[in-house]
């Protein structure tokens, strides 16, 4: 188990069918780590091999970031709105087209409860709404659930805080005006 | 063909795998009309469905959007810089994880020129990164080029110009804090 500092962030994606949605997903999951979310939660399909894909670009570029299956997302995301002894209620906020502008919304939300950033399948339950502290939209035109994520998370952090937060890995690309430059630390027997 | 203003800013779609890549490659489609780009060009493979997808897309829920496939992109990209007698030259951005950070280079970028953000496939030709003006990060972190077009163009436009983009259509959505709120025009005999 991840230790969960505040503020938690992890996103939550519901629906996902191993077949159909590999590559999104998979970049779902990326993205969340790449623009500062703590973790992923993966519903819907069983898939572990979406999850070793997670794990293996954190062990390569660094950072600790949290990827685990629930098979219960709405009774899960019931729980982690009410709090338990471990952890402080949280808060829901669901990603999805129809809801309200999320550069507006955003800045309402306060910073110190652990946040749920869920991001809806093919089909979302309607109930889903209710539950949500939050029903955000990224645009109100139809999109990506990649492009939603990536502009909420980059409207969440500072890009700033992300940088530093990539610790550890054996890979890191430094900013470059041509070409890449990339640097590879060789693994030692202890890492 | 679809009237030039300026800036105008299209994305370029490079190495589009038919089967592998084909809601990727929607996904980024889509991505470009939500967040404010002219239109996407595709490269690659070609794919007139996906193209049907975007014009679907944009005929329901408004603006102007244009989608189009090049077979050739490195040539395509050359005339591009170079302008011709109808086109001012043009300025290509290269999205790629191994470039300068998106949130201090693209301020830099003068806006009364055309634009192509480049987006890359399994496959960059290495030559892309020196016909490039900017070669462009959304992290260095791998992600998802859907994700890195959303921020990139994120950062270019401003919300509130693009929401005023997409007239005409026969859906618009409104912004809700709970639920669906969906307007949908009957479609008339003359338009």
């Amino acid at each position: 188990m991840v230790e969960q500092h505040l503020p938690w962030l992890e996103v939550v994606r519901l629906g996902h069918r191993r077949d159909r949605d590999k590559r999104i997903t998979s970049h779902l999951g990326l993205t969340a780590r790449a623009l500062g979310a703590d973790g992923i939660v993966l519903c819907g399909d069983e898939d572990p091999s979406i999850i070793e894909t997670w794990n293996n670009v954190s062990e390569r570029f660094g950072g600790s970031f949290s990827a685990r299956y629930e098979s219960r997302p709405m009774a899960y995301l019931k729980s982690f709105k009410k709090g338990t002894k471990e952890r402080p209620p949280g808060i829901i906020v669901h990603l999805t087209m129809y809801g309200e502008e999320a550069s507006k919304t955003l800045p309402k939300i306060r910073r110190d409860r652990p946040v749920a950033l869920v991001v809806g399948g093919a089909k979302v339950p309607g109930e889903l709404f209710a539950i949500s502290n939050h029903n955000v939209a990224v645009g109100n035109q139809p999109h990506s659930e990649v492009a939603a994520l990536a502009v909420a998370l980059s409207q969440w952090h500072s890009s700033v805080a992300i940088q530093s937060r990539f610790e550890g890995g054996s890979i890191r690309v430094i900013p470059s005006r041509e070409g890449k430059n990339v640097v590879e630390k060789k693994s030692t027997s202890d890492s």
